[in-house]
């Protein structure tokens, strides 16, 4: 999920609650549209929709839309790394649900001038991500806009028996992160949506539930705790900073695109003794029963709130 | 197909040739994503992409975006209608394709006062026309912007022998609508994707080639052209007119959503002398040879050239 949307669950913004009305109505679409049945086996809270597909597989699907002075700024960023970011956070998306990307499609909205300028490395940027991950444009969209907006859709297919959720997260379980949290405000674009590490996962291990940090810490693990109606406590200490990166950067602000996983303490055992290869894990915390509440354990063993904030651009 | 967008495909535009730069990449994007080949059994060229699915279906899947100031003027459009329209628009796309609409998922950016007042007319527009159409919303995307944007991705399925495409018309063929034009000046919003029209056809007639209407008749039947390497003779005097429109705007204006579509003469007897429910068909015109090139025949039997224009906003 991109650290700058809402997909119709935050709760809370960076500035405090969202109005009554906007809450109401994404009420209203969660429970008009998110009800799964028939050939929707999840719609809406997660990072993507599930779809029926074949014996063995589920349609996973996505939208992410960025857009000019929301998500970026031009010529700040190159539109290069744009096209870059607007695919990347849609295989992020595939890869929170321990999926394959596989198809995109890119609708743009564009000024004039920027279509005769930027057009080209921006899809370049776009091809080599695609490239990279083995994703085929299949299809899109091109309109005259005074700013810059880039909708990429995308198609995955995952395993029945691989498909991590948001809701599945049980008293007990370990929470973990697949790496360093990085620094969004330094860079937003550089970085590599975990697909291996969910591959690897999903293969070896029982993963009760899974998302991209996207928002920061906080507000993501306020995501799984949401949809698995539960509690859970985050030590501080054990938080993988990469440099430079504060605490309080890392719990409230966005953009890092690892993924945050639970596993039960058992296969956590298992994942951490075994090999991993390259891949890095860190345990971080724990979940807890609902009723323990969302906590911030401090390397001194302080037990304070974990505050239910983090990055949006919606306010 | 939104009467305002060009879905890699316009050559050219209602204020005439794009920039050479625009259609360099957009060629590049068509060599390189466009090709079918594994999963994709269509891709950029068509009103919709074209997935495997099953062993009976395929999926199609198609996105288009409306903006603000370019596809519509607020307050001067309802938030309703135009929730309606996004969805509509994609409806017709599966349409025009021979599908059957089954999910969308609906990303927008909107300014905060919108976000407040226009949400809930928005939504039950799209929630309208979603119930009309047996159509489920699985997700999307709220994010920021300064203009109201709207990017709706639809996913539908077809039976493989009922899938229509643009490159299947024929010399000898006939060319046909469903219905007269509409004047999309007067009113674009209120058009009904033809749904239960390219069903009807689709299950009982070999139709080679199929679009929906929505750059003018001319920028559309050259694209049927342009995909099944074909010439056409448009018969002017044949052209249903809604009431007040003219045949300048039927020819060169878009927004009509009506489908245009060809079938050999033999079935198109068939269709004519059959019982068509409540279904109008229309002949308008003949499939030629490529060399033949492409002709509007008067009411009084004078051949010109069909002007390569439309409608366009990427102008």
């Amino acid at each position: 999920m991109t650290p700058c949307h809402t997909k119709y669950d935050i709760r809370y913004t960076k500035y405090g609650i969202r109005t009554m009305k906007e809450l109401e109505i994404i009420e209203q679409i969660r429970k008009k549209a998110g009800k799964p049945g028939g050939d929707v086996i999840a719609g809406i809270g997660d990072d993507c929709a599930v779809l029926k597909y074949s014996k063995e597989k589920y349609l996973l699907w996505s939208t992410d839309m960025l857009v000019e002075g929301t998500h970026f700024i031009v010529p700040d960023a190159g539109y290069k790394k744009i096209g870059r970011k607007a695919v990347a956070v849609n295989i992020s998306d595939i890869a929170s649900m321990g999926g394959i990307p596989r198809f995109i499609t890119v609708s743009i909205g564009a000024p004039g001038p920027f279509r005769s300028r930027g057009f080209k490395s921006l899809y370049n940027g776009i091809e080599e991500v695609c490239e990279e991950f083995g994703v085929k444009l299949v299809g899109g969209d091109i309109n005259r806009s005074e700013k810059l907006v880039i909708d990429i859709s995308i198609i995955g297919t995952v395993e029945k028996n691989r498909l991590t959720k948001r809701s599945g997260a049980r008293a007990g379980d370990k929470i973990l992160i697949t790496g360093p949290v990085r620094d969004g405000r330094k860079d937003h674009f550089g970085f590599i949506p975990r697909v291996k590490e969910a591959r690897y996962l999903t293969s070896r291990y029982r993963i009760t539930s899974m998302i991209d940090v996207s928002d920061g810490i906080s507000l993501d693990i306020g995501r799984i705790c949401d949809a698995s109606d539960v509690g859970c406590s985050i030590y501080s200490g054990h938080i993988p900073l990469s440099r430079g990166l504060s605490l309080e950067d890392a719990l409230y602000y966005g953009e890092s695109f690892e993924l945050m996983f639970t596993m039960s303490a058992r296969e956590c055992d298992k994942l951490l003794s075994g090999k991993r290869g390259k891949h890095g894990f860190y345990v971080i915390g724990d979940i807890l029963r609902r009723k323990k509440g969302r906590r911030l354990t401090g390397e001194n063993g302080k037990v304070s709130v974990l505050e239910g904030r983090g990055f949006s651009h919606l306010s």
